[in-house]
């Protein structure tokens, strides 16, 4: 069982930063205004927190299912799950910008949504890299998968990264947009899953 | 076994989350008064820490009881136990908040205690909905529920759900009591268990 | 496999605990004075640290070695682990507020090394309660003890929480004097097994 | 399976110390000059977040590599582990104070430099002193090492730890220089494996 100890890592990983979401969501405390205008103010912090926490959490069980799929590991699918975790354990950083951004409702909030889509990019990009090194060699898989399967994921990976690339670019027009267009995406995710070349129950 | 992961990342998520309560605990250190005052002072930290270390702990029990019994997993369960992390997470937040407000002691500490029983009624809702799943479909679990162990868990689960409900109301009362209903709460969970079905030593 | 679960949450805990005892390394930064003497004064922080972080990891070995011997667990059991872990994850708590008073030199340094030495005593009763609870029935373990080694093991335990009270004491006459004595305990407990029933190499 | 758990809990710190490197990433945020400037100025917390993320999930790599080599485990390895653990969890200190030196660019930039770099020698010196464990009895291993394997391996571990040493000593000349060797060693290991006895696909 090789690679349990590589899923093993990543859950840690996956679980650490899904939870680090957290410490972007407290107030000031007493003495900074009215409690209920702090959580007011606060709302694009917890739409991202929100968010965030889906996006990670469905990476995490696409993960799941890619990984399940799996027969081998190498140094290079190491080293690419490394880099899916180095954006991963990322996305508390972008959440937090760019939630503080929108609150101060400047010129910046454009950037610093367009930087969340791009850290959201780099995850989605490193995630296309690991299914696509899966499909490279038989005896990556279990079972391989059913004839144009590779082919559609990858069509639909490239989709999905496309959108996070539109999403980056709206941000330059509306910071909220993007927010609105990556949550979209969390639920689109929700219901459409990786494929694994068999049916797998979840 | 499709499911030890899931269990795993809750586990980490659960694990996290309640070591993140710790944060919390801190004094602003030599130079703000003496420290015996200054833990004094903080005394509902210690207080909503320790309440709330037990109630993530005691979930974590329960959800450990629950996914024991469950035979499969799908899109949904990963689904419903991502939105019971996502409450689990906000715990310390909720915690931290109602602290800072019972020490300073103005009117919004009645709103940061609605706050925390609103973060768990949350956190119990969705466990809820995680075991309504586990008895909509016999395949789901190892073993039936006894007749009318699936009504009578759900009656006790729609009161534990209630009195959270009446923690908030109360709130508005009187913030401190919300902290020892909640307290009374991880006490009665602490010798109640979730059904499993089949006696189960732990 | 009953137990596999709660080890995994503890390790979990334990893991995220011994980290977080370095969220109390870093010093204020440019700006506050030559770094050499900044972690120079900050001696206290990383004399702490390393006594805490092997403090924690042997009772991580040691609660690693008691669970191996287990046979079963229950309700109660489970409980007794969680206020083990209440004291571990209040360590970085207790670690960073005595390293801080040390620092500082003031009064307040005797109060914060009783305190530090206060959370060392709960956990160690805490230990000793999980041993204690393992030997109340045969079916809880997989070997019996050798004759005499329950009351061996007890005694043994009773010394080790005596050391923590004597070092709680002390930190009212030397701070200093409190670490001292604590990291010799941690260097005696790396030497000093839980008895487990059975030779057992690690 | 003995050393299951001494991997768990591994795991769980290594996991735990690369996502709490993602802490250091973070800008003053809004009201301290424009969001691109503030991004800009971080450059080298963005550089040292990268190489310190990879330097760590290597050496989880050849840890995993390593371990899985092991065919038993002791309480003297326990131990080694602890204090190569001691070294992974100071990384994050290391990176952060090493990117904030490096960004205010004054004289202490070089100190902070060669902190970073003997943080990382202390790492090497610990997993150095694992492999030797590993080598000093038959019983140790699954398989013993090909003839010459462990003295070569020993030769690479001790211009690995050379390699650190001038890190540091270069950090009183060019701070960036180091973060530069340091990168070049991460890429190194990416490459090169840790001796394992066998032909381990991953």
């Amino acid at each position: 069982m090789e690679k349990s100890r590589l899923e093993a890592f990543s859950d840690g990983v996956f679980a650490v930063a899904i939870t680090l979401l957290a410490l972007d969501l407290g107030v000031a405390g007493p003495g900074h205004g009215a409690l209920a205008r702090q959580l007011g103010d606060r709302w694009p912090s917890y739409a991202a927190y929100a968010v965030s926490f889906f996006i990670i959490g469905i990476t995490w069980v696409n993960h799941h299912a890619l990984f399940k799929s799996l027969a081998m590991t190498d140094r290079l699918l190491m080293f690419l799950n490394l880099t899916l975790l180095l954006f991963i354990v990322a996305v508390p950083f972008g959440t937090a910008t760019m939630a503080a951004y929108l609150r101060s409702g400047g010129a910046d909030a454009h950037l610093a949504a367009a930087l969340y889509a791009a850290i959201l990019e780099g995850m989605a990009l490193s995630f296309s890299a690991i299914f696509v090194w899966s499909t490279r060699a038989e005896e990556r898989r279990h079972e391989p998968l059913p004839a144009g399967g590779a082919r559609a994921a990858i069509v639909r990976f490239t989709i999905g990264s496309l959108v996070y690339l539109v999403a980056a670019a709206v941000a330059f027009v509306s910071a909220p947009a993007t927010l609105v267009i990556i949550a979209l995406m969390a639920v689109y995710y929700m219901f459409e899953q990786t494929p694994t070349g068999a049916r797998v129950p979840g």
